[in-house]
């Protein structure tokens, strides 16, 4: 594959192949997404492509505007969700979305998942947000473009950060998550999955279990990316 | 294998192997029919015999009277049910059955799987209906024929189009699905399976969860399935 | 290997082996026995043994007062309640005991598993009885052979044929399965976590799910194990 | 590998793999240590090293103050707490620490593990301690030195002996378990989990489960770990 955009399609492959294999979508139900700054394009999962016969030349590359720069099959039906994102917030580098099942949950039953453990807390300080549904309005006009929109005021009413917050659900539908790259944004879509099964065991355990306290939710927070971070290598 | 029927043995023995490899069943708890239209039979797994070491030729075929057109073996205990249901439904090309934990448990429940979410609004824009159990008269007569009456009387009761609505769960028993081929309706009993626990789930966090807003169904299952889907390639 | 009961070490060696592949069991919790009617005796898993360094010869035969017939390990824990069982039902040609999640969580619920559905009618048409926690005098004393008496009892005072309902749970431990062969006692194992799995599913689902109708459950249970069954080849 | 401590660190990187391969952790979400009593120190795992790329080499080996004896990589970020349990606890030889998903949602709920079957019996005769949050001070303080201190208190107000009781939950953390080698205490935190998930689905079954009559748990515990044990080879 002889492409100016090859790095970029091969992240975005790899990803999207990774999300497949850790269990994180069945079908063609999630599609991940990697993008090019400089250029100022993304490259995403073509369309309804089963995982086990996508190649790295099928991933297709659009700008901002959703204009395909490179490519011949149709982009993911979320391609405008994605492009509005990278538009709007600049320092992310990846995307990914699923229909993941205890992320879904979540969304389905539109609440959001109370920040319970350190294994939250190890990677965000507040309760993952549920973004309510759409506005029928929103819903009928153009629909995918909107739930980027969705995303960016639901983050604005919270004062929430989307370089602190690399998560959301989307009430109803189901999460996106992102980061510096497709991989950590995968990486996030596990987390995500992860901790909405925790939240939910615990709520089973005791309807009444009290949320992280705020000692715990910044010491863990802060040793993983604070200034004096001792975590990892 | 020479056979007049080779392609729908082989359908037939395709899924069936899928619908064990995707974990929809245990032991011989299921079976997947493909319908030959233009000679009006149908191939379906042969009753009781395992996964692991079913082959092709293996295949019953039979007309849709459930006279055994083609094999040895004596077809699956629910044959009957695919017969009848090919017989009044002439635009559907597969049939699957299977026990998976989930959809079953609501089957048991007697409950309908409300539609909380666009997974669900993706493949159909109505609860999943739980057909009522048998009235006892019908269950002593020919069960397993009385079986697909119990599901056109559902479909009936209920106004729906089998072809709009491709799964079914009988009361106490458990799910049918089918589609325009055998591989669809595998498809659609894991689709089936998968919206069952997230239903399930989602009524675990928020017992009062609403259903999802028309307007949101209508978007979902029209990009999939309408005039201008833009979903897949 | 050769040994006067290389046979029924073989089947009990296999039985085994299925039993934690089937991921039934975790480390050593469980086994699997299989008898030899002509020559009275039975082989039976060591205590402790990993099943992955366990080799065919490692089995241990007894006769039905536990005397050891052939084997230098010390036979698995639970060798006198399988013992029990042996001489108290000649009908019987296999023995399984797991520590399975579902099945344990019944168990330990103090619990009959309520019939529901045809999963669980197609194998057996009663509740699957949880025997009761045994008085202290009897569990001070000698506990193993006592939990054999338990199972006996729990099935006389419910009119259980042990013909008719191959499986049982042990209150606050676990269940035991048995059958004509070791590997359909491995088999009736999986069925009942299977069941196990429904039946909670069910209750969580609808706490007000009414118990199968008689209709259906004599329906299902005949067709698989009546004089007119047409289930199998 | 050529080094003086070599058969701890391989020891460590072992216990670490079979804890990734058990499916206890996901990424770098949990650490293996064993120590090496005669030579006053331990190994542990590095910090944010994912198991796929870690090999034995990368282990670091520390002394109980936590000054680094060998190796080049930053150790786990949660060392202080082990090696201050290494030091107060001289009986043990490994401990294992990770977010296990049914595990960390008891220690969210903050309840002790109720005893209520003999699979939890077989293993120790109390309840499972979940240790109370920590106080704000302590959490800005030496936070992972104090997570061994409240550990040790848990342990004080009850009674425990570290050698009966080989697991304990932080609360609002997570699991630790530790044992005679790194290998036993990767055991009792599989162990912990498979409790964890069976005393959760007991209570959704029966809220009013009764806890393990006393007979009940000083047979099982006794005949694995009694004077008269007569459980293994």
């Amino acid at each position: 594959m002889s492409s100016k955009y090859k790095a970029i399609k091969e992240e975005c492959f790899e990803a999207n192949i990774e999300l497949n294999d850790l269990g994180l979508v069945i079908y063609t139900f999630g599609n991940v997404s990697a993008v090019d700054r400089a250029n100022g394009v993304f490259a995403i999962k073509p369309s309804g492509v089963p995982y086990n016969k996508m190649k790295p030349e099928d991933i297709v590359v659009l700008d901002y505007d959703t204009n395909i720069v490179e490519g011949s099959l149709r982009p993911s039906s979320d391609t405008k969700t994605h492009a509005f994102l990278y538009k709007n917030w600049n320092h992310i580098g990846g995307i990914a979305h699923t229909h993941a099942t205890y992320s879904v949950a979540w969304a389905q039953a539109q609440k959001d998942i109370p920040i319970f453990g350190t294994t939250h807390a190890d990677h965000l300080t507040v309760d993952i947000p549920c973004a309510k549904p759409m506005k029928d309005s929103l819903i009928e006009g153009n629909y995918v473009y909107n739930t980027g929109i969705q995303i960016l005021e639901c983050f604005k009413e919270r004062g929430f950060s989307s370089q602190e917050v690399e998560m959301v659900l989307i009430g109803n539908h189901g999460p996106f998550a992102w980061g510096k790259t497709a991989a950590k944004a995968v990486y996030n879509s596990r987390v995500l999955e992860t901790i909405a099964k925790m939240a939910y065991l615990t709520l089973q355990i005791n309807p009444n279990a009290p949320r992280l306290k705020d000692a715990l939710i910044t010491k863990h927070y802060q040793r993983k990316h604070g200034k004096n971070a001792y975590y990892g290598q």
